[in-house]
């Protein structure tokens, strides 16, 4: 991760596609996320290609040597070395590819081809374990001692999105909403007595873990197959269960609410919950989660929203056009 | 208000229904809830009827003097004096009634009859136009103003419900939980940067006034015509628009915008809400008004619950168990 | 209004887009419906646009002067001039525009440029008026009287829309919708005894007029800001309780009950009445209006369709083919 | 029918529930609704049984002769002939029966026992023949001719109910139900242009007919064996079929357009209609038939509740109370 | 039939569509499945067209002759005999039509323009019928006897499809997916005892044959009037009740069940079933007709998906992606 | 288990109450259902009880040495050593209790307590096996191997109920329901060619064994704390990841279909499962689950109904009579 974050700083790739212009002449890294074969008139076979980066995509077109391409088992997915020119078609950019070779995966940053949170992940990430290092509760400290001690889950951790479409959809979104939630849940907790906010916070951080496994990010954000199969709360009951079984004297009534925190916190089983919330802090969960992640997916919506609208489009999703209003300068910043 | 609270902590009512004891001589006055003729064997009219305070209720029969009690027209829902004896009949306490006599509303203090907050109702109140007049923006202060100055809704607004059944659903209800929500604001609303706090501030006060015409409650709890024929949402509306109109300069936009949070604060049109919510912060107070609801809501159902049972009984509107656990004591005091 | 309505008569415009004609020189005002800048290959700019009137809209290009036209400052919805060349563009009319200027709102007739009622306006007010004047209830009578003594008001209830789409989507659509359903209770009403006519007939006359502010229809068909945020439903609320306050003596109750009558017309919930219908009158509004916004929406749109075809395309928000059959011309005229 | 529409007037059963008090000699004949076994102290069995007519129910005991009662093999459902003396006991009317007996059905008149219609049964039939004879379409003509000239088929036309519960729910509801609707149609069609009224018509007095086999009716209101089993669209599909197949010459398109009607008339499939309305005629039937059946049944709902209640108890199937107002008198007579 | 079935063997149309390549000679029948006017830009007409066989489809165009072509009346829908050359335009196959005309119905093999079933008709008819001759139920072995002995049923029984999309949506398909339900029903109904195996065996094989109308299928697959009119439930009530007309003796209560199992076989009332499953029987035949419908449709949608993916592409209808996972190959032949 | 099962055959338990008639003098072992305090007229306190075994209940009272007996601690779900005598009060049989003692738990067969499967739970479990050894699959063969060698979860396995209520809510259902599927999958697999037929049979063995710890089932049959917290689901996935854990080698991709299997099982979010079915494996078992709950369901509802009536009484759960016939002899066995 300390690698891969540098990476980011000294930009080894050069070339953004949201900075292409006609004319230029392009030789970078791109993800080839699809590629079609037609043929020419000539009966010659000729490819169309889509490029992208975590700035954005951009069509292409390869004339010359198809054969040896396909030859060489490019896949969607893969990372690809191009060059080529910037031209200009019916008033869109089109890359005329003159090169296109396969770039093996560890010789890139990730980070250059999906987006990421604008935060530092480290500032984060250090956050929120002192949050946990602030617990009274000498189980639940010991059991956040095992998941920081293990390194591929923090890696993980770090990295994952929160989400593929709709809110913290990109690298590092899965910490940013976490550590965002266990500071709402210092605020709102302390409103109301008799709240177990050791628990809270504990079922907070951990309670979308399972995202880790659930989608795949290396290159392009996506569900895995463990994802779509099982779903993040099964996958996350498991992580914790592997951990819990390794922290000696563990309450069993606090293992089973702590489990029960991530088992019920979509809130209903429509949305993917086996079991509804049956506690004060399951109801509390489930509610901070919703506001963190519907209040960051409508700003994130806003912010790609034309600014000179007082509306926004129609969001698919939640069903509805958002106002904006007309000095949006002073609120949204 | 003064008066009322005033004779609240006097004690005008002596003897309520939980202090009863078989051998008693009661002699005090009650809510009428209830009221069936019956026919004794020997042909001749008897009564039974049910008495209630803020304590609870007791069943009573009137076996003498009927026809003369129903020439005095009491109906269900009248204060009554009372004199008689409890009795036990098949394990339950029974009230043997001696004379029943009605009783002008002007004479009793309704809070005898009615649950009332735990809280101090002008403390609560005074803590509220604190934070109002702590706004900045200077037209939402002034309708704030427009309000305090209004006695006739103060009044209300100290005394209303919250609701009839589930939450806040006693007499200073309306206050406590508009006060806990605004405490949320202040809480959540820094979080997240680019919220008009002052506009979210003046909605979340503002949300639920319409339940001040929306309920009856000045011997019993109810709906009144007006609430079950136009809902507190529009009621609210009307209240709102009839202070606007007298607040020289008020922005249009922000008049809306404080209207949609009205509106839209149930969230859904299944839940009664017109409109859903369109801006950030009607989806924050939508958020907060069921954090609020819910949690109290489920705090006292379990507080009213069998303390050495792990589980509460079935919650009817909410449609599950919860789980209270073995070691209560620690969680809720 | 008159002046509006003999304005549609006299036919300022001269051009319609359906009547355009590959080879036509088009020199009148259109609508701006929407404007899209390109870049031709040697690099110059160029604009596509839509161009809309009543009839119909057409794409057009901006070959020249492209800049100057930016500097104007023309933006979507706009009322533009212009000049220009109806070319056929692979197998579709296009024009080609020599030149396009802003066109000062009042210069134009709205009714040119949005679909309007095939009814004469005057005729079916005078009508509506007739029919609030044979109400036999003085209370109502006034306050009709409050209503049609308002210009402003007036001069909006003849030429709103009744919807954006399915049903009396056109200037006018607001007063025929209404005048039909008042129609429609005088044949019904009779059927049942023991129904208050006059309070239906006021509740119909009344239940959409929150429609004249819910929509902008000054040059394009679509939600205003305060439709979007408060309901019809709401906005009529606040219109009735503003004429309302201005009628001596109102019985209460009829005041609450024709409230009631807006804030229920839709029925239920889900469809944005924030309370259900509670008395007969109300019911039987909602049947009421669902005949006739059903019936009329369901004949537009088969009005719209292939005469030729046995069956309609799919309807997608009632969610069905219609049958029109095979004889339809002795169904439909 | 004729002989049995006598016999209600010249009232063979001379006692009704209704009618008994305290002290009485009863000695009639009534439906034994239920009849439970249970033992005595010392030993003995004895029965008690609810009997009814249509005017109520009343509980009664059976202490001697029970094992000789038990032979004759009375069924709940029989009539039965009873005689004993009218007690009060627990401010209840109890009968004392001395003798209970059956009785066979031929010997009396159903309409004493089952709930029937104000309306003159005769006089409604008429008056729907008319309508059916002022139809232009021949061949609809004459399919109703063959409906008419079926003596069977009448007699269950005019006996049926509409209902089990809701509206229409006594013998002679369904004429009463479908000549209401047909007098709407006559009333509505008009309004709009391009109806097929003819078609119309025959659609709303056929619609139901499957409610003759879909019930029984004979002493107690129930559903048959095939009314539960094929529901009453899918029975009046075949009696149609039936009837259609006896007429020449009926065109195909309308023969379809007709059953369309039926298999339409609940208007959504979650109501139990096979296929959603298609047509102009199928729409506007389906809200004939809401508008009665709810008008209708809402009315009988409040008739029944307290007049001195400005709202009515809760429509557990409408999920909502009703408002009746403080002048009932001048609403409804 | 037989004719019919001897055609598909021997092939009389020699060209599919999915066998063309640029530079062939077309010469053979097809479906014109549309049609469309255009202009040239010398202001002639030509004609864009669809051609489809049961292989696939084609974009064609007609630059000459088109007024001769129009004159001839050809309509969507209409078999078409085509001369002409096959181009690739923009890296698809065109076809330019020479020569366009009329083919009456009777002179093709419509096998040869729908999809049909892979499996031999007369073979799969054969077993069902042996299956029906198995039955000991003599009522039933008469009733089938009834079906087989009307030739026209057993024509369209042979060729209707199962559905338009989603699963068995071919020629033959009703036949495969009836045959395939009766032997899940042999092996499944010996399971649980007391099932009446003879009504449950009839009940599957008839609960379809609506369908034989519910559908045309003469060229192209779609809806009939009658099938969108009343659904294939109500069709084949009527079909039943048809021939159940002429068996002597068919027991009432049998007939009863029998026509329950076709009209309950949705499962639910949203699904089109007018009565919900009130037998053992009923339950059976739901579940077996879901397995069946939705794993063949399942498997017909993988079959048509990359076999190079794990996951299929969205399935609209079901709502998700599905997993064919890495050894395909193995799991489906 | 072995034990267990021999004390059912030998019968340590006496009396049950089923066989108790008025007179009789009581002397056995009882659990504690309900126990209510009252007092008696002279002020001194008896208890209310309810008594309770496999075959039904009994209502009881104790009049004497309440202190002692509430001293003694006793509370609802013990067992309890009873003595008394059996008499008849109103028509109902009531126990007046002489001594009531605790009784430790070991010292009974909970068999004698909870109704139980009328199958030979040894036979069942051994045909189990027998299905597993025929397992090619030799990484599933050594998985079941590590479930059938761990005594505690075969214990388990074999005693746990499916249910609460609905079906298979008996000692032994768990078994009896996961045999009658693994059979049923023996029958349907072969049918469909495709279908890894070990992995499927696997998952139905495996499908539920999250019951085990759902349910508490020692004296009275409930859900868990962990069950109500997690469901069975996801206690199921935890047992099958620690059996997993334990076998070498086995494939990924195997874990994850087997996992999805149960994670999917209710087929519906709505129904429990955080994920829908996804393979052809997973869609056949969710059917197979349905057929044997809902015919045995449906089937056990009937055996409990009148036999005299051809309809049950209302099924609340799946909203419906069902129809049982006349000649029910002939069906149910």
């Amino acid at each position: 991760m300390e690698q891969s974050l540098r990476r980011v700083e000294t930009g080894m790739k050069k070339q953004y596609i949201d900075g292409l212009k006609a004319g230029d002449t392009a030789a970078d890294v791109f993800v080839l996320s699809a590629k079609t074969l037609a043929q020419k008139k000539d009966g010659n076979n000729y490819l169309t290609v889509t490029l992208t980066d975590r700035t954005g995509s951009i069509k292409g077109v390869v004339w010359d040597h198809v054969d040896e391409i396909l030859d060489a088992g490019l896949s969607s997915g893969d990372f690809v070395s191009i060059s080529g020119r910037v031209n200009e078609y019916r008033g869109n950019l089109q890359l005329v590819v003159q090169t296109i070779k396969p770039c093996p995966p560890g010789a890139v940053d990730p980070g250059d081809f999906l987006p990421q949170t604008r935060h530092n992940i480290e500032n984060m990430f250090s956050r929120l374990v002192e949050l946990t290092e602030a617990i009274k509760a000498e189980h639940l400290k010991s059991l956040f001692k095992r998941f920081w001690d293990d390194g591929e889950f923090v890696q993980g951790f770090k990295v994952a999105p929160a989400a593929k479409n709709m809110h913290h959809a990109y690298l590092g979104g899965l910490l940013e909403h976490t550590l965002s939630m266990a500071l709402l849940v210092e605020r709102i907790a302390g409103h109301y007595h008799g709240i177990d906010q050791d628990l809270l916070l504990a079922g907070v951080i951990l309670h979308d873990i399972g995202k880790i496994r659930e989608f795949v990010y290396d290159r392009r954000l996506d569900y895995s197959d463990e994802g779509r199969l099982l779903s993040h709360i099964v996958i996350g009951i498991q992580m914790l269960e592997e951990k819990l079984s390794g922290v000696d004297g563990f309450p069993e009534e606090q293992a089973l609410l702590l489990k029960h925190l991530i088992v019920s916190h979509h809130g209903t089983r429509e949305f993917g919950s086996p079991e509804i919330p049956r506690t004060v802090e399951a109801l509390l969960l489930n509610y901070i989660d919703e506001i963190d992640s519907k209040v960051n997916g409508v700003r994130e919506f806003m912010a790609t929203e034309d600014p000179n609208e007082a509306w926004t489009s129609y969001h698919r999703m939640l069903g509805r056009h958002f106002y904006t209003g007309k000095n949006k300068k002073d609120h949204l910043d």
